[in-house]
């Protein structure tokens, strides 16, 4: 039996989703060279702004490519917390963007302000994803930060490159800092109670 | 029971075919309110410079977001036209972009200079993509021009709305070209071989 990674990107329409979830599966299939399905779904309630992006890793052709329970979660809004968290394996990991997620579900969580970064050192929100891909890079096993950058490089609009660039590695010092913390804390405040 | 539409866009990396899956998928799930998925795989092989994308259509929401038997295969390259054309339906539609594919392998092929026209027409290979999306909303009755023309402007880059809008409308008199020279021929001429 081989392993299956299941990841779900979620938040508002305008946090740059899909295009996340494109970059992420570029670089885990094309770069790092495993088996990746990429799915982004839509019904009739899509124009609500709600938006998802789904990747799916594995060490074999995938059958099934729509996430299933999940392995990693990043909520870039409160709702999307709210409506996905129990989808969670129980060892799952909750990335979210803290400035606009107040109430953690779970208290394992790494909570990272991604657009107020983006705001505060880059004047461009619009970065906030690449941001998140970088901390993403850094906080879970599935993808290294080499091969992300090279799918930023690959995607992003000619002349963003440096400003890419940069934003990726504020993600991965941003998950270093929140790292620590979570690491640091003592085990009986981190259990994760939807186990 | 409901329906199931199946779409895959093929060709090679750098033709925009990713793009062109997330702009039909939200033109049809955002613009027109149905169920969607849209889905792109990759493997090891992905280097080799293939790249494709599914999107699948249904009134009711969608279990197995893979294409299975295609209702509509694009082709944008000769590759990817061998490789994919056994899996239409028998009345399944072919659309090849006759700028790379001269070698149709079923005689109903709708067949359009897609890359031709972008050079010729707008000095912009890069909008090939657009004018095919022009044509399959032309050529299909699964999405319509008014809701791709929204999806297009929604996701292009700022500045190139008014080139992408032309180059979809180029599209829709390609194909409508193109639709008359096919209904106009003898039947026999268009018997699918593959049925």
């Amino acid at each position: 039996m081989g392993y299956r990674y299941d990841i779900r990107l979620s938040g508002s329409g305008g946090q740059g989703l899909i295009l996340m979830g494109i970059i992420l599966a570029e670089a885990i299939g094309i770069y790092d060279g495993k088996y990746v399905a990429q799915t982004q779904s839509y019904g009739p309630e899509a124009r609500g702004g709600s938006s998802k992006a789904e990747v799916v890793v594995s060490d074999q052709e995938i059958d099934y490519p729509k996430a299933l329970k999940l392995d990693l979660l990043l909520a870039m809004n409160q709702k999307s917390c709210d409506d996905y968290y129990m989808d969670l394996k129980p060892k799952g990991i909750l990335v979210v963007d803290s400035t606009f997620v107040n109430q953690v579900p779970i208290p394992r969580a790494y909570q990272i302000p991604f657009t107020r970064i983006a705001r505060d050192k880059f004047k461009r929100e619009m970065v906030a994803n690449i941001i998140a891909l970088g901390a993403i890079s850094k906080l879970t096993p599935i993808v290294s930060a080499r091969a992300i950058e090279a799918a930023i490089l690959a995607r992003v609009p000619k002349g963003t490159e440096k400003l890419n660039r940069d934003a990726l590695r504020a993600g991965i010092s941003s998950a270093k800092k929140v790292e620590k913390i979570i690491t640091s804390a003592p085990a009986n405040l981190l259990e994760n109670e939807d186990t």
